[in-house]
């Protein structure tokens, strides 16, 4: 949870950049207070690492608080846009795998049709993975989110 | 379209928050090809100032590609998750609710429900907007993503 202000994110962005700590992915976006944003960061390293992160994290002043998640019982999920070249022949065949996944057709044309997935990581792998033998023309994925269960 | 290096993230971030461009939302996540990773950033400005951004972002050596959405037919989505308050009394209500915006229930305990949704930004507002009265104890959104629908 961050302070809403210009900047922020060029602070954080640049914590990990100079100690070389690699982002896989990050969201931001506003809260329903719009004077906070909330970021979601994923990033991979030993347990020292993370730890030193942490620290960092919560020095910075427009760092509210820091959630680690790696070791809570928690739920991931992100979003994937997909469009794939479809014919009339392959178009019933895509519409399964879709409907397997739980996914939606947000978007038909001729010859292509998008899908919306949510899910987590390894979900949405599957489902990508299964797509790709029709051709996929483009893919939009946000990063992860996270909430504990608690 | 980035490089998936380290410091891009930082780049860019710096390079909105030293001309003063706030970033409403801003999602990093790796694309199909381990090399490249996909940023969707939301700022606002006027035409002037989009085109400043757009000039100064592919002038950095790690971005191959600036699309511009604000005036293209295209498919903007974010996901959200919510836990709401919820009794055996009000459980009911809450779940006509979720179906209506064809959201899903994630998880579930004695006091909350969490919940599943994307779509556009104004639809998840208008969920959220409903599911307030209940009690909200928590959201969770990622910023947006956009695909052109050509």
């Amino acid at each position: 949870m961050v302070r809403n202000q210009s900047g922020v994110l060029a602070r954080i962005a640049g914590l990990f950049s100079a100690r070389g700590y690699n982002i896989d992915s990050l969201c931001v976006a506003q809260t329903h207070d719009p004077d906070y944003s909330c970021m979601t960061i994923v990033s991979e390293g030993d347990e020292k690492v993370l730890e030193q992160v942490t620290k960092q994290l919560n020095k910075l002043i427009d760092v509210l608080k820091v959630n680690d998640f790696h070791e809570q019982d928690c739920i991931i999920r992100e979003l994937a846009l997909v469009k794939v070249n479809s014919t009339a022949t392959t178009r019933s065949e895509i519409m399964q795998l879709v409907d397997i996944f739980r996914a939606k057709i947000i978007d038909v044309s001729l010859k292509t049709l998008t899908i919306e997935a949510t899910g987590p990581e390894a979900k949405i792998k599957a489902m990508i993975d299964l797509l790709r033998p029709f051709g996929i023309k483009e893919i939009v994925q946000t990063g992860r989110v996270a909430m504990a269960r608690k």
